[in-house]
């Protein structure tokens, strides 16, 4: 194999790709290949004339009119509705609103919540079977477990997840009393799913596809066994929604908590407002803690007391900025446009040939033993990223400034004592092309030999 | 006084106006007199220009670049900065994040936290002086007051403040064992300061210029019997912050803390994100609830642990939405460009002009009996907007569907059992002019006359 070979096979598979046509929804810049749509998507030219719009019309000349005549008021609820089908789930049970973090804030808080109802619940059945002289189930039983010796209290977590996931779950079980616990993963780096069997384990929070390392889970299997567990699962979707085809609700696998990004892989542009999900079973058993006006049953009424909205709109806190969230809907409508290619199936076959093929003109290009590809080969395991470990005296923040110098744009985050630095190569099926990989895999070949 | 006389007025309050020319900054439709600024601010030119700017060029062009080079990572406490001395305080001491509401949350939180840690050492000191057989203060004496009977773990706010300030509030309180305790103004309609002399009163919430009335507290004098009490000051500045000068710090009267809207008086485009300050007394004392990745002290460490940023910057939580930002930037900077001319005393004296003029107009061309102007006479007393209460069979809704049907742009908020219907004319003195003033209580008074 050598680099006309490979020539030849990106102009092979990007000739029969029928995915091909979709680069032309995006504005990106000449001789620039990108693949850095995990951290920020590129413009929508649909999204350059919906904000003109939202900004020349609706607000310029609409004022305070377009919250009604504009449709203002709905559009989170519509973006919500249309992003929907990408994560396998129905109309009404996604939301749009505030920041990633903040949405996580508002799901933990709320499993943490049901798990202490229904902690308090059994021990009451339990207390209430004792009074009554009944006997309790059999040793080892579910019901036995479930009222535990210690209470029900502890919050599952893989190390090295996202930073802001980590850091909020901290606040909230320090707050509550709850303990975080961090779970090492097995030997093959997979999660370890016979934490989940510990019964004081309530509520399990995993990111689906690892932004470091590009791994990803095996959600319904986990699902599977958290509910054999009874134990409640939040999913951040950062890097897997629009990458690949998400099924919260599979039968069997359900999920009880979702929550996910508006400005990776969705293209909803710098800072886009985030979405929530939580399974509609759930959905009006508690109050999310982050009260707002919007999040009214009836906003406009200005009561005294608060009344959550019926279903996901009580995820809703204050006034959503109308401009960023324009330039959302723009964006995943550029992920709705694949529906009539074969949708997210197709989208994830393209992704999953594209970083294929850039390991294999890596494994070409770039100098032996220069760099460590530490994302999962086998595709059921990988997202849409690969990442590679740079050792010292390399350093991955100077290679990605050379690569960046040349057009060829990822990212790179930095180690620590137990983690190598790494180097981000994320590919978006929407756009980029294997002859982007193979570009961007000569580029980095390049520097690495020089550097 | 008739209608012509009015008019010749109004031209010479116009002619005189020496802001006039900053009406020229916005883009405003031709043919309405827009009075809902207190709702949502008009378009300013310069955003269209700056979030077309950050569309194509940053977004489109500079993609993931754009945060270093574009200068998107420092746009939320530039943009603070710009805005600080329209409150009265320096530069590093404001930061726009989230919504009102979120940042209330945030500030609520921390001011109670601190309430509960400064209860604890007080009480720790007493029970140290009991042990050392040192006698405690004179009855009736500060310490013993701090130290009370009961701890001090009241969060005062008044009847009637907007309903997101009271369900956050709710919300808190019962979280945290507080009791809210919402107080019912004096005889004239002011807040009742005798409530803070309660030694368990340990926060107080209040906004500067009700939402509904107008009325406009005199936050100086409400802080230093705060003060003299001990009590910690929460300020929601959504109806004052851009319409009157503001004085965060005013010697001897400061608040503690302070949050406030973008898309009302700053003109920052809908949903625009919103203003926390915090006095820098306080900032570093405690960590805000909603960590979040950007708040962090090193955010791209990606570190295991959080670290507060040093600062008002802990008060950031997820990434800030760049479009809505970069409109609001445009925003504050049209206040900005009142500072050659006199800034916000001027602003201020014109926005009293307005208002002034407004209720004579409404003296002559409304029917005599048909509205009560519920907004203080006195100028000390009121915000930027004048209310109007609206009593069966008259109705403010239908009232205002035919003013914006003419025209004329207000807006309407539903009362209760305890208070009426009110229509709401909110003045702008960078774009209103009196001769808007006349048109709309011209058009206010044919419509009265006629429904």
């Amino acid at each position: 194999m050598d680099l006309t070979s490979l020539q030849t096979q990106a102009r092979a598979l990007d000739a029969a790709d029928a995915l091909s046509p979709l680069r032309e929804l995006f504005d990106l810049p000449p001789d620039v290949v990108y693949l850095d749509g995990n951290s920020l998507g590129p413009l929508p030219r649909s999204a350059r004339r919906a904000v003109t719009h939202a900004l020349e019309q609706e607000w310029g000349q609409g004022l305070i009119r377009s919250w009604g005549r504009a449709g203002w008021l709905q559009r989170a609820a519509e973006v919500g509705d249309r992003l929907a089908p990408l994560l396998g789930v129905g109309p009404g049970e996604v939301m749009v609103a505030d920041s990633t973090s903040l949405n996580l804030y508002k799901v933990l808080a709320v499993a943490m919540e049901l798990a202490d109802l229904e902690g308090v619940a059994v021990e009451r059945m339990a207390t209430e079977r004792m009074a009554f002289g009944q006997p309790s189930d059999p040793p080892g039983g579910a019901s036995e477990e479930r009222a535990g010796v210690r209470p029900r209290r502890v919050l599952l977590t893989e190390a090295d997840n996202f930073p802001t996931d980590r850091y909020l779950a901290q606040r909230l079980c320090a707050e509550r009393g709850w303990e975080l616990r961090i779970c090492a993963p097995q030997a093959d780096g997979r999660f370890d799913a016979s934490q989940l069997a510990a019964p004081e384990v309530a509520v399990l929070m995993l990111t689906q596809v690892h932004y470091r390392t590009g791994a990803l889970h095996d959600m319904q299997a986990i699902n599977r066994q958290a509910s054999a567990h009874g134990v409640l699962t939040v999913w951040d979707l950062a890097h897997s929604a629009g990458a690949l085809p998400v099924a919260l609700r599979h039968p069997g696998a359900e999920c009880d908590f979702a929550v996910g990004c508006g400005y990776k892989y969705l293209n909803g542009g710098p800072g886009a407002p985030a979405f929530v999900w939580v399974h509609p079973r759930h959905v009006e058993r508690a109050e999310q803690p982050l009260r707002g006006w919007l999040g009214h049953a009836r906003p406009f009424d200005f009561a005294a007391d608060y009344a959550p909205a019926p279903g996901i709109a009580r995820y809703v806190c204050g006034t959503p900025p109308i401009l960023s969230l324009t330039a959302l809907q723009a964006g995943v409508e550029t992920l709705r446009a694949a529906d009539a290619l074969g949708g997210m199936s197709a989208l994830r076959a393209k992704s999953l040939s594209l970083t294929d093929f850039f390991r294999r003109a890596c494994a070409v290009l770039v100098p032996p033993g220069s760099l460590e590809c530490i994302t999962p080969l086998d595709a059921a395991h990988r997202g849409s990223q690969l990442s590679f470990a740079v050792r010292p005296p390399r350093s991955a923040a100077r290679i990605m400034a050379t690569l960046i110098e040349r057009g060829v744009i990822g990212d790179h985050r930095p180690g620590d004592a137990s983690v190598p630095d790494i180097l981000r190569f994320g590919f978006a099926p929407l756009y980029n092309t294997h002859a982007d990989a193979l570009r961007a895999a000569e580029c980095l070949g390049a520097v690495l030999r020089t550097g």
